[in-house]
């Protein structure tokens, strides 16, 4: 039994002690939090204790933690409780500072510690699907790789100020996506950038509709569109192009019915909340970390992939912002 | 070339020819028409004559009519023209009375004449992949059928009331793909019949929405489901189950556009006339015309297949009706 | 919290365990099986004691039982814990025979009990979602019912010989579904069963495919098409036309991937084992008996509807058996 | 009737002279072609006489002419033709060369003669459509525009090496058909290119797979995915992200059945060859350049269109070898 505390008892750490109660073979320990009665009030739900941060990190009783606290405390965590010899699983980004994040992923392999990143899109079932596809040689050598990735309303004003930008918040996600996909490193980036839905957006100096073109080095291509929009719905699409086919990995629908009128036939709307959408990844994701802690095997996203994503996002801010393109070293 | 001459320039008379004109290799010659400007003004857009129905009979330069006209002159003209030694292509149904039609088709016999019917549904592209999907063994043994019949709207009350019913009127194109697709004899015939589109067809003596039950000597099923009336447009639709798999012919749509929004994804509403929909299959039925007289072949429809739906649609009157289940002799 | 005992640790048990560990607000007491070391497994597994039929109908730490038994003891259980006050969910059906499944629910009205039907399809989100369309006026008035329900592959000879027929065993649930749909009593039933999968299933007095045709007092009309094999999966599906439009409910698949290649666009497999397909539906069944048992309300499934979708079952085997069409009183 | 006569009896000479036989109003009055048997098999076809291109332009019999020949002469017979006061209709591109092509529009311009542009995507149903639910409202203020454009297979390596190069030859097209959704002017031109498909297409110093991203003024901005092969047939894709929904225009398949096995479900292929997806569309071109010769009205896609596209064309050229952004004045 994998004894786990969850460091904030925010909506997200809300997610993942559900998530930790579907996983046979999980326990959750103790709750942190700096608002005592959010700590308490998950805490309960779960049957667990409320400890502080410090208690956790000596808390013998306790194999790992779940870092689902704001980013700006994320390294300072993953090195303490790496120090601790807990294993850590951590919500992306590690920092929204690619030197913070390289130097925190360095203290974590001199720990000899293990570190899993929160990229819970290679865990949907769907997308695993795709690649499964894929690697089982479906569609021949990859050629190009086309993600969607549309959220269906901006955030608040506030969130999006402290984000970090479009790229660095929301294609960060994608850019992990493309990397498992692509399994070829980028050679160049480019993107451009636009404030089609909120002017306010704008103001606050972000994005809020995006586009990324990537080139690996052999070649290989990737489109990548954002939009903190989509009237109908979270729409999260991925299309793979290969030399012997193409596959793609379509949305989910809140149902699998159809109305057929005189306007046309209408297919249920899209899932439009990414709890909704991700449920199930959020699930198999805390079970691939429980897998990795209980056999001592690397986890499936890794600090590295952290860095790396973070890294692809930062160029994509350059080469929007400086309207040039990127060449990654 | 194939010199055709066409009796009736009424609307399917209008369908015929201008399929005529898209089959290379035949040629207008004459039009008949009870109403003298109708077949003047389709003999002027096809550069034909206009001609009596006993002339175009002694008209050597006509090798083939087409039978556009009312139901009840069907079965006469069809006599008239055997005897003529022209080919015959006519409108379903040879008669609605089943004796009449079968008579009909051994005068045909008699004079060793072509005689194709009408069923077009057996030329349309979609129908046609579906059986050659079968025929390729794509799905093993044939073992259900499932047909879907739906028109938009039902026709004028007169129309309704001269039919026949909406067995012989309009379930006999289905019954007739029904033998097609299950290429064995029908054993039982059941069917019911309900108004709930319209009293005032009922008070006509028919029946607005029907099911249908077939069962063949070896125990194939076939499902029919018609109505008079589908706000979402002309739904015309094929399953066949088989020992090996399933194939599935769907509806043709308006466009290939998909519209989302927060209420759903939205396909292009059905075609909604059955000129359009079956405007491809009504050129290849006359081109298969066309080809039989041409090489002196059968036709790929014949007159034994019409009286052969004509008893399966009178037998689906006396079931529906009588309440009863009509095993076919 | 309710507190439930389950009785038969089978299959079906093992099932119902799992949902009703998923359900919040009820706790698994006790496990029932003639196979001592099969109750022990099923009950270590949900952390239960093991008691006997006998003692658990004593317990007053017992709220509710369900029933998961062979279906030879469905309806003595059901009289012995009405009896002993517990409230009963019972997987389909009560007993084969319609008079003594009928004598079991007056029994259960006699002591005022609480009896829950084990239609899990009524519980299918997708099922569900279909049925809030026709309630919420989408389609206009029902008119037509169309249901599918093929089996993967047909279970062992020696169920089937037990199972009272294709049309007690498994169209008894489509047959519960037109109830729901259709909300108007059924007038006439027509039916024909055919031997097209397995020779041994015509031996063994069975048929292997079957279509049922039902007609309501109002004229609505419902097809159900049966078969104990579909080479491709666990096919389940739904189709309503009513006045003003037509709803759908389609398959479920093992992922929305789509691969292109040559052959054409491949979407992926349906779901072929029925537990996998109705793993959402079977807990939310246990949360709905869980919440009647809780708010002491009428469970949405009945014992009243348990033995009308039998009579009708039965109905369905005299229509295909001596092929005619059976009036329902 | 407009008398027409087609210079160039090749391949794509005898797809417009389909088309015009379809166009009521429209008659093939001379072909010429540099192969005098080509000239005079398609005269035969379409009972038209050969002609010398120079008779042709001092025929008076003549309104317009429809440029089917080699590229290279497409700029030197527009002038010639609009010198001899006939309206003209030729093949995309005006010339590959940018200056020489806007020469050419200027005599046009200084001959007030009408030039038309065989831009046929915007004359393909689904597309139009899709255009009309765009204008009609249906998707709010376009944001992004995706292409997906990809051939069956690469032509022939001679055809490739006279080209101009894939943006030139083939994405030009999709240039076109983002100027004509977007409706604002392209601010930014970024591009890569990438030979996947075919070394030799390499060698030749070409690429067979490239990825264009525009943005406008405006902000809108658009990707387009190209490759010179797909194993799976013809993709012509459209996606349109709007304020208030999207819309998309799917692939054309060989039909509309579907067959479901243990694999999967399979649709149809996609046609595989451009003068089957685009029949329709070529129909619909020429019609519209008939009606805009009858009407003496401007056609719908004129020299100006074919002198951006092809300046935005060179555009993704330098900025898919020069590895920059390309900013368009």
């Amino acid at each position: 039994m994998t004894a786990i505390a969850i460091l904030g008892a925010g909506r997200i750490g809300q997610v993942h002690a559900r998530a930790v109660q579907q996983v046979p073979g999980a326990t959750i320990v103790a709750i942190a939090d700096a608002v005592p009665a959010a700590a308490q009030s998950l805490a309960d739900t779960h049957g667990a204790e409320v400890r502080s941060i410090d208690e956790i990190a000596q808390s013998p009783d306790v194999d790992a933690v779940l870092v689902c606290t704001p980013t700006d405390m994320h390294a300072d965590l993953i090195e303490q409780f790496a120090r601790a010899a807990k294993a850590i699983f951590c919500e992306k980004p590690i920092d929204l500072d690619v030197a913070r994040a390289a130097a925190c992923v360095d203290v974590v392999t001199e720990c000899n510690g293990l570190l899993m990143l929160g990229f819970q899109r290679r865990f949907d079932a769907d997308f695993v699907a795709l690649k499964q596809a894929i690697d089982g040689g479906r569609i021949g050598k990859v050629e190009t790789v086309h993600l969607t990735s549309r959220d269906p309303a901006p955030p608040p004003l506030d969130y999006i100020a402290r984000s970090g930008g479009l790229f660095r918040d929301m294609a960060i996600h994608d850019l992990d996506v493309a990397r498992w996909l692509l399994e070829d490193e980028i050679a160049t980036v480019q993107a451009v950038g636009s404030v089609l839905v909120d002017p306010a957006i704008g103001q606050a100096g972000d994005f809020d509709t995006a586009t990324i073109l990537l080139q690996t080095h052999t070649g290989k291509q990737c489109t990548i569109t954002c939009s903190r929009r989509a009237s109908y719905g979270y729409d999260q699409r991925i299309e793979v192009l290969g030399s012997e086919g193409m596959v793609t990995a379509q949305n989910t629908r809140e149902s699998r019915t159809e109305i057929s009128s005189a306007y046309g036939s209408l297919k249920a709307p899209l899932v439009d909340f990414f709890m909704d959408r991700y449920a199930g990844a959020y699930r198999a994701e805390i079970q691939a970390f429980v897998d990795a802690v209980d056999s001592g095997t690397a986890p499936p996203t890794t600090g590295e992939d952290g860095v790396a994503a973070l890294m692809l996002a930062e160029a994509c801010h350059q080469a929007a912002h400086e309207k040039r393109v990127i060449v990654v070293s």
